[in-house]
């Protein structure tokens, strides 16, 4: 369900908007400015007046369409002009002019830059100020990806792959004609951290890409209805237990114009995860999972004939591995990588040696690493983010290697993202936290001397704000703390009784509530604050960043521990004496529409309403990867696979539901939620019903807008 | 759309049922006992005392599984008994003992019996008391056509046609391999009469067959959602200006085991309606009507060559043509015959004699011939059914056809259906009106004598039933009186305002407001009555049994004259001082829901809600038969199609609307509402929706009672 979390990730964006110029003090949000697709939305959108990257140790900036370079990221304020977007389409021939998107700076203090376009792919020098390159787009191609050195282009049409050289040659790395074959895109149904398919290697000399072969995975039909007779548009998807696909990589090297694949034994379903060269390009490393994702091997392979070289470790887990990151080289040490590992129950750091002996474990503690963001150049020290010292945070750590020291280097509460200069000398550091919507910093990390950089202003600072809380309630286990976040109308008064909406996710891989601006509350949240509602959100146990225990107490039965938390919730609202019980509702999508048609049926008297968007209703209508990680196989698992599933509850339905679903939805695909209306009929119960037409997983664009209203109005219908 | 109005009809005779047991004063109605599928709805369910048929002009009587005859109608009470089921199977095999449905008496005096079961059709001597044939239905078999002697068995098994003789021996008459051309069954999609294509001589020697082949016809996309993971279910279906299907029409002999097809003429997608043999088999008799539905050709084949022999006559319209009737021979009379015709703006009766020469017009008037009741076996008399004098009744009717002198058999006002004895001295007569629930009555044609048979007691006689009354009003034309039925609570006080609900069906091939039982008024519409409701219900201009100018105003712009007909309801009902004028809703279904919707969005300020079934929502998604009879073509008609289509009038909803559809609908298309959908998003309207899974056009089974539940509540929710 990675298209969910992408999703909760780009609403929470929308609050760090720049501020609106006609904002007035009486002035009422509209969801056509709150909701990403609304047509004043993008009004608000953070056009951030500066844009920030490394080029070696040099800081560059970006604003509108002029980069500037700082010499000495010590002094921010000398910044000199380098050149414009407009330079750059100046010096492409008239052809290859479109609109450029992004500039890309060398790592090192290399000399030329990459420019991305609508047209194509230009390379600069910023020396001889003039265009030294241009990988023009071929028609219909798609996933491009640049070697290092910029010496080749590798891109997709349809379910091909290719290569482009500099000089406009064009390989066919494969000739593939059945359509259920398909080469140099994401496999796995983009779980275990896999978002792509073609992996140049370390110097640009050889291309790994995956091959997926899918003709043996079952055909789900999906309906376009636009058409002037609707037209069949079937995707393959291979449902829990089910037949999956074949994945094979292949080493593509474009100077021999030969492919080799990969030797990987074992069951052909299994999954081939976290692709990773090793600095010389001599070897492919694969971390390895089994169709039942409890035992993992870390596999070596050699580039050159695609021998099976060594397995350098296994993992093992009475519940599940679910290896998301590949092998990290130390720089300067092509004998040692850094591998994440959730072994000891949190997601650490583990030094290895190439022969596959730990070295040591990094990392320890009840906390979590949530993101490697670099080495310096020399291979000492290492930077990451991480939850200690609270869940509800990312600080910015380094790591030296050798000695093992740990130094924090944020020390403002919030959530900080960082990208290490290439000395490790400086960091930008981006955050947020309940009441800052953005800084930008820049630490100097010797002296840890942090240097504000730029800021966002509140974007809706002229309009009368829904105040947003934060606290924490014990878990149904009653011993595990469990975050929420409150939304309240801004002239909230405590003596009214309001109804309140609770807006769930409950899922794996997600975490909703953070001490970023405003905890995370999104722009409806705010609206139905203004609207009269509050609205409450809790991460309950089964979701991320907590560690091993509180994710996987719900394994193999999805939706019970996540309900008995949220009933948590409800308790803990029902004891605020101005939440009325007798209005209470949830929402939720995909996981959350599951969690929301969940909550309704195993309580069948707490709700007066939900709205539950594209939810999956019985785990056995699920994709193999993320259904069987979390559930096993319907066939060794049926009782759990009854107790999660919504079908055999359907006569329990009492409160108001609507169900929405987008009717060409692959990720949870129609039938989930056309199987549940058939049972509730088949029981006598009655939701309601929404299909927005078109659509996939999430409606995107202005229907989006739509989709709010209409949540909304059930809302007021029924619970208000 | 054939389906919706047969279940019109279905739906009215439940009013027909007998009385309960428990009845008591107070009791309520529920929607288990009004709507068909419900649970208690079989047990209130019309098991007639006795069914009547005739044997020659002997008088045959059913009563459960006993069969009786009166020698002598006149004196209809000396029956003697005949014969039981349970005979019927001790004369069988074991084997091919099962369920009897139905036991059918020759026309005339022979004594060969059939009677129809679960395993197959057994053949019964009256005479010898003993099974003398049995013809088991092969596996799969459907479309059971027993010859005349009853020699031979037509049926088909998938898309082929086979013929089974009295030893048992199967022969293939097609063994077609592509699913995409059919022997046997109905084409046209029902249209012009047409619900079969199996067609014996007369005297059983020869059989005439459609063959439809639907290879060049677009596939229409369905989904059976309750498969493990969803099938696609594809469905020939030819939108209107759209490739169409092409049919031919074979003669097997099953003596020679030989087959010829006429050599029909003209485009391919022509269509080849009402097939007729003539009495000694020589000749096959077709009413051609070309694709445009302007031009009829009453042609004939030579049946043994499939030669062309002869064009009888033609009959053209500036609008359409709707032959729905085949020939007629006149018994004893083999030169002659009768043809139904609305060449003068009303359904009447022509004699025309084997050359094609118009002897005379039978029936003249402003009144319509809707049934013919048949013939006597003389040739001298013709009975059928019209309505004359009034378009609310039902009337019998003789006609000598030398003299053309016309005799009204039924004289009590109601709905009269009949069927002759063979000498046609008696008639059967079968009739209810708005206080009646139902008669039988022996007719003795010379005297005029009127005997009754039997009749059926009020169902709900100790509920509190709702008053029905009818009326007319004035059409939008101002001159046109329209048929209404309204209905109010038994408890129904004038000085208090109730919520309206407006039924409307409003298409062609209806006629909603008859002097049947309780005005046709159905289940739904009592429930909702005793709900507090008034329902009113009124056929505008486009509907049938009203001549041609009635019907074809709507020509080449469904929706148009019917919504300002239908808002001539609307003001009558808002002069009524006990209607609620803020409260009024609007239901239809199909037709009806195309209605609901036009009304609501031609009309935004009337209605506070509506209820819109298996809605047509533009015209181009319809089918060709149906669609370019009364649009033309979107090609020919684009203005037409623009007026009608409600796909560009989204912006325009105001009211509370709910729109239910069968995802597996195969007469009007899923896409219809979807489209709708898609377009209220487009335009920020918010509409609600509703799907059956697994369902086609008409919600059937139990779930038709959870259907009403669910529109109830709509009206509940948001008109009450």
């Amino acid at each position: 369900m990675k298209s969910i979390c992408n999703y909760l990730v780009w609403a929470t964006i929308l609050l760090l908007a720049t501020a609106s110029a006609n904002a007035q003090e009486t002035k009422q949000f509209t969801l056509e400015e709150l909701i990403p697709g609304g047509k004043d939305f993008y009004n608000f959108y953070p056009r951030l007046p500066m844009h920030y990257q490394w080029q070696g140790d040099r800081l560059i900036s970006i604003k509108n369409d002029s980069v500037w370079v700082t010499e000495n990221p010590q002094k921010p304020g000398k910044q000199s002009f380098l050149f414009s977007y407009d330079h750059l389409q100046q010096t492409l021939p008239k052809e290859q002019r479109g609109e450029i998107y992004h500039v890309n700076f060398p790592e090192t203090q290399e000399q030329i830059v990459t420019f991305y376009g609508s047209k194509g792919i230009g390379l600069y020098d910023l020396k001889d100020k003039k265009a030294v390159g241009f990988f023009a787009f071929p028609e219909k191609s798609e996933n491009h990806q640049l070697s290092v050195y910029n010496t080749f282009l590798a891109y997709t049409i349809d379910n091909n792959l290719y290569v482009l050289d500099r000089t406009g040659k064009q390989t066919a790395v494969s000739n593939e004609t059945d359509k259920g074959i398909v080469y140099g895109q994401t496999v796995h149904r983009n779980e275990f951290g896999i978002d792509e398919g073609i992996f140049w290697s370390p110097k640009g000399n050889k291309l790994a890409f995956y091959r997926m072969d899918e003709t043996m995975v079952a055909n789900y039909p999906l309906v376009d209805i636009s058409a002037r007779i609707a037209q069949l548009k079937n995707i393959k998807y291979p449902m829990a237990g089910m037949t999956s696909h074949e994945v094979t990589i292949g080493v593509f090297d474009p100077n021999t114009q030969t492919t080799v694949y990969l030797n990987t034994r074992g069951p052909k379903d299994h999954y081939l995860t976290n692709v990773a060269w090793n600095p010389d390009e001599q070897f492919i490393y694969v971390a390895e999972l089994n169709r039942e994702q409890n035992h993992l091997q870390l596999n070596r392979y050699n580039a050159t004939t695609g021998d099976f070289d060594k397995t350098l470790f296994e993992e093992t887990d009475s519940r599940y591995v679910e290896p998301q990151h590949p092998v990290m080289f130390v720089p300067n040490h092509p004998d040692r990588f850094v591998w994440q590992s959730r072994r000891d129950g949190y997601n650490h750091l583990y030094l290895y040696d190439i022969s596959g002996k730990l070295l040591k474990q990094l990392t320890h503690g009840e906390w979590e690493v949530t993101e490697v963001t670099g080495f310096d150049a020399k291979g000492e020290n290492l930077f990451f983010e991480s939850t200690r010292p609270t869940p509800m945070d990312r600080h910015l750590y380094a790591i030296h290697l050798n000695s093992g020291q740990m130094q924090q280097l944020t020390t403002e509460s919030g959530i900080h993202s960082g990208t290490i200069s290439i000395s490790g000398k400086y960091l930008i550091d981006r955050f947020s936290s309940s009441n800052n919507p953005g800084k930008i910093a820049l630490i100097d990390i010797k002296n840890s001397k942090t240097t504000l950089l730029n800021s966002v202003n509140n974007p809706f600072q002229d309009y009368n704000i829904p105040t947003v809380e934060s606290g924490t309630i014990k878990a149904a286990d009653n011993e595990t703390d469990l975050y929420y976040r409150l939304v309240k109308p801004y002239d909230f008064d405590p003596s009214k009784k309001y109804p309140t909406i609770i807006y769930v996710y409950g899922g794996p891989h997600s975490q909703m509530v953070q001490n970023r601006w405003r905890y995370g509350s999104g722009g409806w949240e705010m609206y139905m604050a203004q609207r009269g509602y509050l609205v409450f959100v809790m991460d309950n146990r089964g979701t991320s960043y907590r560690g091993d225990e509180f994710e996987k107490a719900t394994f193999r039965h999805l939706g019970v521990e996540e309900a008995e938390d949220q009933m948590k919730g409800v308790e803990f609202l029902k004891s605020l004496p101005y939440v009325d019980t007798n209005r209470l509702g949830i929402h939720g999508w995909s996981f959350g529409g599951f969690m929301t048609i969940n909550m309704l049926l195993r309580n069948p008297d707490v709700f007066k309403a939900g709205v539950a968007g594209g939810p999956v209703i019985d785990w056995k209508y699920y994709e193999v990867m993320y259904g069987e990680r979390y559930m096993d196989t319907p066939q060794e698992n049926p009782d759990g696979y009854r107790e999660s599933s919504l079908l055999n509850k359907a006569d329990q339905l009492k409160s108001r539901l609507l169900i929405i679903h987008g009717d060409e939805d692959p990720t949870v695909v129609w039938q989930n939620s056309l199987q549940f209306l058939k049972s509730c009929i088949q029981n006598g119960t009655h939701p309601d019903y929404f299909v927005y037409p078109g659509h996939g997983h999430n409606m995107m664009g202005h229907d989006r807008v739509h989709l709010h209203e209409h949540i909304t109005r059930y809302f007021d219908d029924f619970c208000k």
